[in-house]
């Protein structure tokens, strides 16, 4: 039996994912102010007991949602510059056009006021940046791109232009950016490195 | 006297600043959750009946404060299509990492549960469109653009990596950041245009 866990019958994993799926999209909506035990267990279909059967309060269940939820970008490691660039600029689209989106951009706007939030967030975007140093790095190795290129700017396009896709579009365009999301990572990509790529695939 | 001012002293202006600029960083910091005349009052300094004397609810004043400080993004032209693209970026720096930032954010999160703020959210977001374009048109005509040039991927890429600049930076960045805004707005569209600039100035 794992520790922390009370006899009987074991923890349901499901019911885990289903509840801070339902803290996301409540902090998503509501923000701090209407993040409650009561609010995620609605949304949820579950009763409080469940909850506090997981985390001993708010914060907890707060912070767990941001772990298993929002826990960054992952480097991706294609053999070209270009694609892991693409995967990139993916990873962002779907964060912000997915259903945790909401929470992530809440989490920009209020996370100096909650609880691990400042930390989760720096924790975020350090991700994103490791990624595309790894990305670059590999890319100057490969002669793909030239000594010079700025991690800063390269990130700033495609992670940057990623998001003002998702996040500045008039909200009766949102769907038909969703639905062109793959297709418009690799026109982001290809518009950015052709200032700075050396050899074509 | 002006319709709907009260006989007696006349409205000072600099007192409607004070009040929608202390609105428009309570909002930023509270969001429409902690948005109260109360509130902004208190911030301000001023009484509750000097903001209830020009606006009748909270609803009316977080109007007027859209109105008045996040106006959206002007068109430059300066002859330059370089020059115009720097000053579109250094708009969107100056708006996200200045005083009003924090509200912007905050109505791209959660406009569509404002009264007027997907409205006015939308308006905003299509003066950068609006602003964006004419630039990439007036490009095009003097030639220094070629004619397939995407103003939605100028547009993602400048305005996007701006504003990635400006939120996706750790806390402790933030200072450096801003001191640098003017010339990373310079560093960004000299990226951005080697991939589609034609004839150098």
């Amino acid at each position: 039996m794992t520790a922390g866990v009370p006899a009987g019958r074991p923890r349901d994993p499901g019911v885990d994912e289903r509840i801070t799926r339902a803290a996301a999209l409540v902090y998503g909506t509501d923000g701090w102010a209407g993040f409650s035990v009561d609010a995620v267990a609605r949304k949820a279909g579950v009763g409080k007991a469940s909850i506090y059967l997981r985390w001993p309060n708010k914060e907890a269940l707060f912070v767990a949602t941001l772990a298993s939820r929002l826990g960054g970008v992952r480097d991706i490691d294609t053999g070209s510059v270009r694609d892991d660039l693409v995967a990139l600029a993916r990873q962002v689209l779907a964060t912000f056009l997915g259903e945790d989106g909401g929470a992530v951009l809440r989490l920009t706007v209020e996370a100096g006021g909650i609880p691990a939030g400042r930390e989760h967030l720096d924790r975020f975007l350090r991700s994103q940046v490791a990624a595309a140093r790894a990305i670059v790095l590999r890319g100057i190795d490969r002669g793909q791109l030239s000594r010079d290129t700025s991690v800063t700017l390269l990130l700033d396009c495609i992670s940057g232009g990623a998001l003002n896709h998702a996040v500045a579009t008039p909200a009766d365009l949102r769907a038909q950016v969703a639905a062109g999301a793959d297709r418009y990572a690799e026109e982001l990509v290809d518009f950015v490195l052709s200032s700075s790529y050396r050899v074509p695939r």
